[in-house]
């Protein structure tokens, strides 16, 4: 079944186009990685027809004509999408810009940006007639993929390394998956989980490897857009990891412009930890040939040293006439109370890196302090208690009398009338 | 500044009625907590001007006309409400109920139900003129506080015995609070938080004694009815500790029913932890005389051996001929599978005593298997990973071989083709 939207998948590396089946992986050419393309003059005419402003689903389904899918009907799903965007005024003036925006996507189902990918990846699931859906990570790739395919009645086996978090591990427990914990690297995790899913048919959750999962993750691109009145602003900021968010988002920005719908493209900025940052460190250097990096940083979601996709993600920089901005494990904490203290946003590592690297590119001049700046958080705090405890610091401690509290505040600088 | 749609404040003990100001406590002539009450022929005039259908604020603002509020302006502001009511035919199937939708309030900003009261309370502080909030909690009354106040750029001042876990303490400190660890009780450390908050003049934010914060929570019954076209279910289930939610709950179909909106109240299912079950147990005796409990329970957001709020609890009880179960921590473990199982939903512990109370009542036969049942979970399973832990399980584990992954699975019981 052609979808009407979809023209083929056109591979990164060498080019060539395919067509785009629910089964469709890498480049069956040369095993690149392949991008959705599509027949804009559709997606404009379906837009025309039905105004987003009539729609009545709030969820990242609302933007069919963009989508890879034929429809998703009235079949369980978790509510995806539809995430908060934030004036930010008091983080914008403590970071020093005019006009900034949080985008808090830790506000999904699962908590993160994943759910976009992992919403996607069941849908083309059921469309394949696939009932198990495999992959191995422990991150939010896993969970989010493991709750995304309980609500839809699919199955989950998921491939993680011994080593991983018990808490993680609980998480896709708690989501039915079945968990396999795997004595050993996280290689041969991923060369355990290669056979088992060649062995069985299951249907393969690898954001490098399919190339759906990215036209999921693109959507937060379409809400901002559409939240901001298809204004757009002069910068977007997000974490880089593996190169997949990165590159969705900028799809998204693509696609609406490919469409009509907006007609200038933000810039983007794409901020990596200083102690794993190949994508922007091949960048920088303005070459494709990017050189595997140790993942010495705290934001564990980012922590990528051998990223997966890599020419998306340095396509999305190039294309857009992006930055590229790498940031402390202090700077990425000191961003997460500065994110919950002046926004009421709580937010995982990763997820703050993206808001770290909006104050290190106005501090380097690389952005303007009068322009204007989204900035997406991918995923939620309440994912790592451990790094918050890290960034919170110490509360005040009294015995339990108003003497005491006196003291306290006035040792604490707590100034009161 | 009077509120036009709302005629009073009437105490639940001694039946007299007080205007309500911002600033409205307990009862000024006999201390008892108070219920706000309503011109429902304005709220009808109101929603028939402007039909919901028509409105776009998608969350709990929406509903602005039975809301104890002037308007909120375009004040920033954490988007609490609109949260997904899903349909959970597996669920309900594994339940053995007919039809079963569970609403997950888990998916707030701070990641409880929680957050309705307290933006009511940021609104309140505001329209007071306070810029300053305390309570005294370590739960989701004191992170959903310090979020939704930080957004809106309030201060807020966070007792905490000091025995608090440090994970919770993190997440308040995120958020800007000041956090003030007591060396004592729960008592002292009230106690202090109260002579602090007489001291400075601080805004209360304390369910029991502020009126306001109930007529937050109840926009989780408003959106339910709208979310269901408002034809109501037969039963609504709702995990219980110091009896504000449900009286919440409560509140919010009995406003709509006497607005003229719904044509019948549902009933309530009143869930309680065997180990601490004060509400349930006088609500089964028939009389309003509880007594206080232990508080034996893994479930900890409804450990409350003394309620502050038995009188709206027992009310809301008695007045929807309503039924009360009480579950065992295993109940409630087990609950907690299910939904994430079933249904993709990771709910804290008491975030899923309501479901295991809809299965309770269902196997006591106190519910009919034909009913409709609507189960609400009142917080997100991230806020406490380590019964999550103890809830999932043990994962299969295995060497990194394909030989090794066939025994475990033929071990498990994994049947694959």
């Amino acid at each position: 079944m052609a979808l009407r939207n979809v023209t083929g998948a056109k591979c990164t590396l060498c080019g060539k186009v395919s067509p785009a089946t629910p089964e469709t992986t890498t480049c069956p050419h040369c095993g690149g990685i392949l991008d959705i393309e599509y027949d804009y003059d559709y997606i404009r005419a379906g837009v025309a027809k039905t105004p987003l402003s009539q729609r009545r689903d709030p969820t990242m389904w609302r933007y069919m004509e963009f989508l890879p899918v034929e429809g998703v009907g009235d079949r369980p799903r978790l509510r995806v999408g539809g995430s908060p965007l934030y004036r930010a005024d008091a983080l914008g003036k403590a970071l020093g810009v005019r006009t900034l925006w949080i985008k808090d996507d830790g506000q999904n189902p699962t908590a993160s940006l994943k759910d976009r990918a992992s919403a996607m990846a069941v849908v083309k699931a059921q469309e394949a007639g696939k009932a198990v859906i495999a992959c191995s990570s422990t991150g939010n790739a896993a969970s989010s993929l493991a709750g995304n395919a309980a609500a839809a009645g699919l199955s989950t086996f998921i491939f993680v390394p011994s080593r991983a978090p018990k808490g993680k591990v609980a998480q896709l427990m708690m989501f039915g998956a079945t968990v396999i914990l795997v004595e050993g690297s996280y290689e041969d995790t991923f060369r355990v989980s290669a056979q088992a899913i060649d062995r069985w048919g299951w249907y393969n959750r690898n954001a490098a490897i399919n190339p759906y999962l990215m036209e999921g993750k693109k959507t937060v691109s379409l809400e901002i857009a559409e939240q901001l009145g298809f204004n757009m602003p002069d910068w977007v900021a997000v974490s880089v990891g593996d190169g997949c968010t990165i590159g969705g988002v900028w799809k998204g920005f693509r696609d609406l412009y490919s469409a009509g719908l907006i007609d200038r493209l933000p810039r983007i900025i794409s901020v990596q930890a200083s102690g794993c940052c190949p994508i922007n460190t091949a960048a920088a250097a303005g070459t494709m040939e990017w050189v595997p990096q140790a993942e010495d940083t705290l934001a564990d979601s980012i922590a990528v040293g051998v990223p997966r996709n890599p020419v998306k993600a340095l396509n999305a920089i190039r294309e857009s006439n992006g930055v590229v901005v790498n940031v402390s494990d202090e700077e990425i904490l000191a961003a997460m109370r500065l994110l919950g203290a002046t926004s009421g946003v709580f937010a995982e590592p990763a997820g703050a890196t993206g808001t770290a690297g909006v104050k290190k590119a106005l501090e380097l001049g690389l952005i303007e302090r009068d322009a204007s700046v989204v900035s997406i958080v991918t995923g939620n705090g309440l994912k790592d208690v451990n790094n918050a405890i890290r960034a919170a610091g110490e509360p005040m401690r009294i015995p339990p009398d108003m003497d005491a509290l006196l003291e306290a505040f006035a040792a604490g600088g707590v100034n009161l009338r």
